[in-house]
């Protein structure tokens, strides 16, 4: 199981990104996103829409924003892993020839549960505190969209062909682009 | 060489998500961006300065929208290759096994001239006839930005760690975050 939390969202500034960042944690197979900041009931369905019509089960939920600490800390509390994705932090190819890397996955080849965090232009002091490791995605300016992706990738090579369960509508992969197979029960 | 073609800019619209697929573009060593649609300076001027202060010669440039057309056919006729990336291509894992994907590297084990056409949300039948390859990042609704990102790590594994030339701020990577060192002559 693998929860994003993403500290910072405005309704209005943030919609896009946020929604970007919340399709490429379902789409790499990550289980759940938390959302700190203003409520987006908007973001929330539309997210579920795809969901709904793509398969699979991922969850999207909201918190307000200052409660990105105390969610933090109980998960710490529980002795889970959490890795916080900023440009400040070690190089991922060096945490990836770590043990600790190795450490996520467990003996049946599955991934621990793990918390990684993805912030937005301003992360608080405390979240490279609070977090295990610090990853950067590359130590150069960049996305919090590309960083979560490539992570989930890395993290789990895999995740992309990975089908989803009980979807209305599937692509048919080609070369030439645009094939789609829609369910019976699928209404445009 | 890679050239990444963003077919499609709303000035008011898409700053944040252009901006972070430019971003995500020179962190992971694409030599530059052509973005058609609306002229926006400021977004140029931002990433301009990013590679000011970061390093590299990472090009940003702006076309009119309906020049995406001739500029890709344009490109076509020089026989250099092009790369379309869309939910409806095939599947990464089968493009990366082809000998087509081989063959983007060349003898010296460097990249071919290689232009990767992104675009938004509506992206015009043409582009994927104009392409040689339509590959999905995963079929499923995701993020241009994190389709770009995960395209260029797969295709230069070794971009992440590829220093950049001339650079007035650079991050020291820390696994605890935020070390920065800065040039004498970098200004605030």
């Amino acid at each position: 199981m693998v929860t994003i939390l993403r500290i910072g969202h405005r309704k209005k500034r943030d919609k896009r990104i946020t929604t970007h960042l919340a399709l490429s944690a379902r789409a790499f197979q990550a289980s759940n996103i938390i959302i700190a900041g203003e409520e987006d009931l908007q973001l929330q369905e539309s997210i579920n829409k795809v969901t709904a019509e793509w398969g699979g089960d991922f969850q999207i939920s909201m918190i307000p924003y200052d409660d990105w600490k105390p969610f933090v800390i109980q998960w710490k509390s529980e002795k889970e892993e959490i890795i916080h994705l900023s440009m400040y932090g070690e190089t991922l190819s060096v945490f990836e020839n770590s043990n600790d890397f190795k450490m996520l996955i467990n003996d049946n080849n599955k991934l621990n549960n793990l918390l990684i965090i993805v912030g937005g232009k301003k992360v608080p002091r405390k979240v490279f505190e609070l977090a295990k490791w610090n990853i950067a995605i590359g130590n150069q300016p960049h996305s919090e969209v590309s960083a979560l992706a490539v992570f989930l990738d890395h993290l789990n090579p895999k995740a992309l062909d990975t089908c989803f369960m009980g979807a209305k509508r599937e692509v048919k992969p080609s070369i030439f682009g645009k094939k789609e197979y829609k369910d019976e029960n699928y209404e445009e």
